[in-house]
């Protein structure tokens, strides 16, 4: 199959290896003209994956519409910042072009301002006659691991069946195993919202919490983004899969993750914005933190985890104020809030 | 309240401790004379408990008798494969005192043989002339962790919601909180089951596999251990819960989990035996394992992991055909075979 990656990052390159050893045409598209000719002239990607060659037969462009041209299906590996200025311009050349295509998407995150989902955001800007379907790929699935061909397992979501079928085919091989899921509320709300929980992770590990500490407050926190994914439309048993647990799992256990940095520093005393600014680049967890609060609030659920690393980043409660608001609240059930909205949703949730 | 434990190993002190600090009157009782006379004398359990100063307050005995008269609440904190001779000895006792007590066990694992339960096991020994009520507390909590007072969070069941109210009640306070569940058997099964996991995440830690491939095998272990679960009449949201993935992040990533250090030593190319003696104690995953995988075939329930595991540790297959009979399985959905079960019983579990 002819597929084009449109991102020259870690992933997206580490994607574009998957494709091609599995025998597909795979044409990648960066802005950054220096990496595009590195990618197609010298086969490395040093950037952004030190020490891997890349197959030859990948090649780059800096052209969009030559990637447009080539892929039948295109793969949006950009970050969700860049999503909708991305999308809206695909449409643009696929409209000229007279062509319709599969998208598949891998951004982790909610848009900015509106909170709205990356595949909404696509949907929003591409038309049924440029796009067939929006797909997301996403899971534990560090990029260098990847691209050294390290077992890893990714869930793929998409509504409509058949293209959902294409996309974990052209992807599965025997390092690379793909699991379908018909659910992409749920799959993007786990991918998005983990990193609120990796922040605050880091906060505990600074603080020296111990192990006890950690296990409850990724429970919990994955227990409480279940209530609010649930109520938004997704099935609570995704984010019992890779795309809740798993890819929480790599990310709060991780001194790779930027978010679990972030945590640590500001467990040390520094600012929000110290620590971005130390750290050279945006903590999505930060943004994240406050779209899910707001979330909460918009659909009625309770989040209190969220909400108190949301006063504590913005409000500035200290950490035995935040610490004491979550342990001692009202004596509760285990899954109660969350069996009150199944009651309500599971006959949606299962027929969708 | 008046308060028995039964059992001085590290977990049972650290929660005489937590109940002690809530106000109860708490006797604890052990086999062993020199730990008993330890904990009455010098306040320490140095044997289990290193550097940790008891309250004075808490008392022990050798004699179960007293430890029958004392308690209207019994928390019974011995190994698995004790549950039945002890249940059985108290349940006489307290015949013949005519008293009846809530049991509340802590025990992790299933009865070598028989794989039942551990609140089974009790209910067949005890009697309701003995015992209002069985329950199970249960989660992620490193013994050494509580007796520090570092916050801790775990689950506690029973099927009857007064019993479950007063079990909440006497053990949560500001480090130590308690949430409700009434499905027991949910709460069971994931603490029993989990030293799977532990233990083939150790051999993948041996063979220097990556975080993708951990969070792999953590995510699709407990899927497949909800599945039997679910299968069994639990419900399938207490594993996303802290006796599910909770427990399991505990005991999946940390060097002091037995079923780790031992899968490690199998990924070097000992015996099971060997890394046994090694260790100088029983490694409980390695028996689960092979009950898990006759509960599945009794039950019918698809155990990929599972099945993999236990024909490396009892059929001698390489590490490299287990790896490949995993990644090269027929391609899935992620909660296919999950929500086939749910849609049989869904009905069931939400009226139980």
């Amino acid at each position: 199959m002819n597929i084009s990656v449109i991102g020259t990052g870690s992933f997206g390159t580490s994607l574009a290896m998957v494709l091609k050893d599995n025998g597909h045409d795979v044409l990648m598209y960066g802005r950054n003209q220096e990496v595009v000719s590195e990618i197609s002239q010298e086969h490395t990607n040093h950037r952004f994956l030190k020490n891997i060659d890349l197959n030859e037969e990948i090649l780059a462009t800096s052209d969009l519409k030559k990637a447009a041209v080539h892929g039948e299906l295109i793969v949006l590996a950009v970050p969700v910042k860049a999503i909708r200025t991305v999308s809206g311009k695909l449409n643009e050349i696929l409209r000229d072009l007279n062509k319709k295509v599969v998208i598949v998407h891998v951004a982790k995150g909610l848009e900015l301002g509106t909170h709205m989902r990356v595949s909404d955001v696509i949907s929003e800007e591409m038309t049924d006659e440029t796009m067939t379907d929006v797909c997301v790929l996403s899971g534990p699935s560090h990029a260098e691991e990847v691209a050294l061909k390290s077992p890893t397992t990714v869930s793929a979501a998409c509504k409509n069946p058949d293209s959902l079928q294409v996309v974990q085919d052209i992807f599965m091989n025997k390092y690379f195993r793909v699991y379908r899921n018909d659910d992409m509320t749920g799959v993007e709300i786990g991918g998005a919202l983990k990193n609120i929980i990796a922040l605050a992770i880091g906060v505990l590990h600074g603080l020296e919490f111990g192990d006890n500490a950690k296990a409850a407050l990724i429970t919990r926190g994955l227990q409480e983004i279940t209530r609010l994914g649930t109520r938004m439309g997704a099935n609570p048993l995704t984010f019992l899969g890779l795309t809740g647990m798993g890819d929480l799992i790599v990310t709060a256990t991780s001194m790779h993750s930027r978010n679990y940095r972030c945590g640590i520093m500001l467990a040390e005393g520094k600012s929000v914005d110290e620590a971005q600014e130390e750290m050279g680049m945006v903590v999505e967890g930060v943004n994240t933190t406050k779209a899910a609060y707001e979330l909460s609030k918009e659909y009625g659920v309770e989040m209190p985890i969220t909400e108190v690393l949301y006063k504590y980043l913005f409000h500035g409660i200290t950490e035995d104020e935040a610490f004491y608001a979550l342990m001692m609240r009202e004596k509760t059930g285990e899954t109660d809030k969350l069996e009150d909205l199944l009651e309500k949703q599971y006959k949606d949730w299962t027929r969708e």
